[in-house]
């Protein structure tokens, strides 16, 4: 990631972070750190409304913003509605393609496994973020946790997964292999 | 997971399924097994109106369809739709909760790290999947190499993480922490 100067809009600084243009675009701030400002400005203003838990994302492309989130888990309900995902899902619908290899993401806590698979599947080869899964396991987030079960940690007592009919759900990927206009993704 | 026989009504199973109740029901057959069937039928259908990639689910609460999905990344040009994320996001909708600790989920393929790590935020406590990451692979997805990055492994070329500004980050956490009226998620 260059330091150059960021080509981040006064408008889109104030409109996303909600915060004086002027006092955002302090003299020697590097860019990252100015981009990582509008994924915290994100976290506090969802905590606030009671959206969902301190956390902020911001999608970039060539220092532009494209989407910026605040985890909304509680005002939807939705547990997979964490920040990184939100910023994806936007990002993706504003720029009409599930490919987002051309961007960056600004997390304000480490991704937890469920958003770090969401950014490789996006394709987006770029991640910055400020606390760690430490920091979040600290106020009751179970990051840390999920990751030890990635790795084939800790399952026990907590998810049972069994194999079944592998023999029926093997057809459909045979079919896709063999589908001509296939996408692939 | 008991054998006991399925509490599936008949509507259900032919809106879900699309197939006969009458051949559906079959004799014999465990519960389990009709219910990933279910999924498969999502699997084939949205791969057929390309949707997206031969992947389909199910969630069932006290064996009641409570939603099924399919892999909808081409049709919405979102990387994060797939089967069990939608299953999930409209699972929790229709139950108003974000946890889902009552419910099981059916996969037609193990699910990428992505989503296991949205089951274990919605407590699901029991999978039942299909196909392997393995075959996942063979028909060109990447989900056996995301697991080998969520383990530390091979991010290198992919993924490029960077730690910034955690300082101003950790500020929300503690916000969160010293805030009286946050609702655990």
């Amino acid at each position: 990631m260059s330091r150059k100067k960021a080509q981040l809009s006064m408008a889109e600084i104030k409109r996303h972070s909600g915060t004086s243009p002027k006092k955002t675009r302090k003299r020697g701030i590097p860019t990252t750190r100015r981009l990582m400002e509008l994924a915290v400005a994100e976290a506090f203003t969802g905590m606030r409304v009671n959206h969902g838990g301190p956390f902020g994302a911001a999608i970039v492309r060539n220092g532009q913003v494209v989407a910026t989130a605040h985890n909304e888990v509680i005002k939807t309900n939705d547990p997979t509605a964490h920040a990184e995902i939100l910023a994806i899902r936007r990002a993706s619908a504003k720029l009409k393609t599930f490919d987002l290899s051309a961007c960056e993401i600004y997390a304000t806590c480490e991704p937890c496994p469920m958003c770090l698979a969401a950014i490789l599947w996006a394709r987006i080869p770029c991640v910055y973020y400020g606390c760690t899964r430490q920091d979040a396991e600290g106020i009751g987030f179970r990051d840390s946790l999920f990751y030890d079960i990635m790795g084939g940690m800790k399952t026990a007592g907590i998810l049972k997964i069994s194999r079944l009919g592998r023999r029926e759900c093997l057809k459909a990927l045979r079919e896709w292999i063999r589908k001509t206009d296939r996408t692939p993704y």
